[in-house]
């Protein structure tokens, strides 16, 4: 199927190339100066921002959608992106805000049925290395940047929910499923992933309990110290151990039952 | 919107009533004598067998037409149902299983291409009390019954991955949001909870280890022992501490981090 051709020009004829009624929407976290960021987009006109997303060709994986999207947007592949829920409300996307993040279209596309149509949308989230990412605006938006999370600006449809939705995914997921890789550098201290912890739970741990559990996962491997100059004092350094990290992240983690 | 039509009636003119591409399907687990159940059912014609679901019509939630259908085939109301996952590869519903499963309709429902369009389809899993369902078969099915997880018939579609991701799920959920409610009697024993742990996860417990974490979670209530007769070496009973599982439910079982 010809994919190719300008976004604008696919949705006027949505019915030939998209799945009807069906969008994704991805919550990108990225994780810097122990704040959890998520990535949006706004829009050409007006002020309303939104999660980037987009729409699943008639030939297309729903997953493998997610996945362009989240690389179109932030120029990396192969990233850490989950499906977490599906939006399903019948007035999640009201006309009267289509309108006002589309009014940027030509007026032919505001007529396209297709696209005025009601759309349920599944959410997925990501976890990325803020540092590697190039965000980069899709054909409807200005910008593609950072935000804070405590700090949102305003979204269109049910964006906020979806994000806050991710985030609770996030956290039930925590006690189950091992997290941090792609989030952190690919060495770290127990102090680093102990942090990225208390920012997504929003509250403070115990720092011997964090360390006994987290090592009792048995996700980690440690790194050999490297004593130079004055470094005898630095702490040990850390990486996931891929396979058993994998492993967790499909079966759990190791529990008492 | 009228939804008292016949279904075959309403399916024949699919784009007036439904959703496009928009299913929903039901993995309905009970438990009984040890064993977890799940609910489906027969085709007309052929041998295949599927989950209980259907379609969304235009006005309605995604998660209220997973309702509507748990509600159809089980005959009971307010039961836990879970959306868990989204089944969304392009070639999930191939045409020629679909007419097989639907050789049954008239010929004039075959053409329908609202019917023969490509369809993802929204997984729910609910767990409900065994005794108390009263099975009821669809338009589409002969017989509507009980099936042991270990000796599944011959599914259509991805209905088998459906069920087992559904399964993975609920396992991966034990270590983090209670479960039990609905799928055990009012009163138990923590030995029959424990029994229903094995279950779902396949395997022995340590019976300790299960019971101190168990009440460590906080989320039951132990009830008077009533010593009548040789009773007295009866177990205590419990029963689930409703707000306090459904708060659980929500926002994870309570852990040291």
């Amino acid at each position: 199927m010809q994919r190719e051709l300008p976004i604008l020009e696919m949705l006027a004829k949505g019915d030939e190339y998209f799945l009807p009624a069906v969008s994704v929407d991805n919550v990108i976290f990225g994780f810097h100066q122990d704040e959890l960021k998520v990535l949006l987009l706004k829009a050409k006109h007006g002020n309303m921002w939104a999660l980037p997303g987009g729409y699943v060709f008639k030939d297309e994986e729903v997953d493998a959608a997610a996945a362009r999207v989240l690389k179109d947007r932030t120029q990396l592949a192969n990233l850490f992106l989950q499906q977490f829920y599906v939006f399903g409300s019948a007035k999640r996307t009201r006309l009267e805000l289509s309108q006002e993040a589309f009014q940027n279209i030509e007026a032919e596309l505001m007529k396209s049925k297709w696209l005025m149509q009601r759309f349920i949308s599944v959410g997925y989230y990501a976890l990325v290395e803020y540092e590697k990412v190039k965000p980069l605006p899709d054909d409807f938006s200005s910008e593609c940047s950072w935000h804070d999370l405590n700090n949102l600006p305003q979204l269109i449809f049910d964006h906020r929910e979806i994000i806050e939705k991710a985030l609770l995914t996030m956290r039930l997921q925590l006690n189950n499923q091992p997290i941090g890789y792609n989030l952190l550098p690919r060495e770290f201290t127990l102090k680093s992933l102990q942090s990225l912890y208390e920012t997504i739970l929003g509250r403070k741990l115990d720092r011997g309990n964090f360390n006994r559990k987290m090592l009792g996962y048995d996700v980690l491997d440690k790194k050999e110290k490297h004593f130079t100059g004055g470094a005898h004092k630095a702490p040990y350094l850390y990486s996931f151990n891929k396979q058993k990290y994998f492993e967790a992240l499909r079966n759990g983690l190791k529990r008492d039952f």
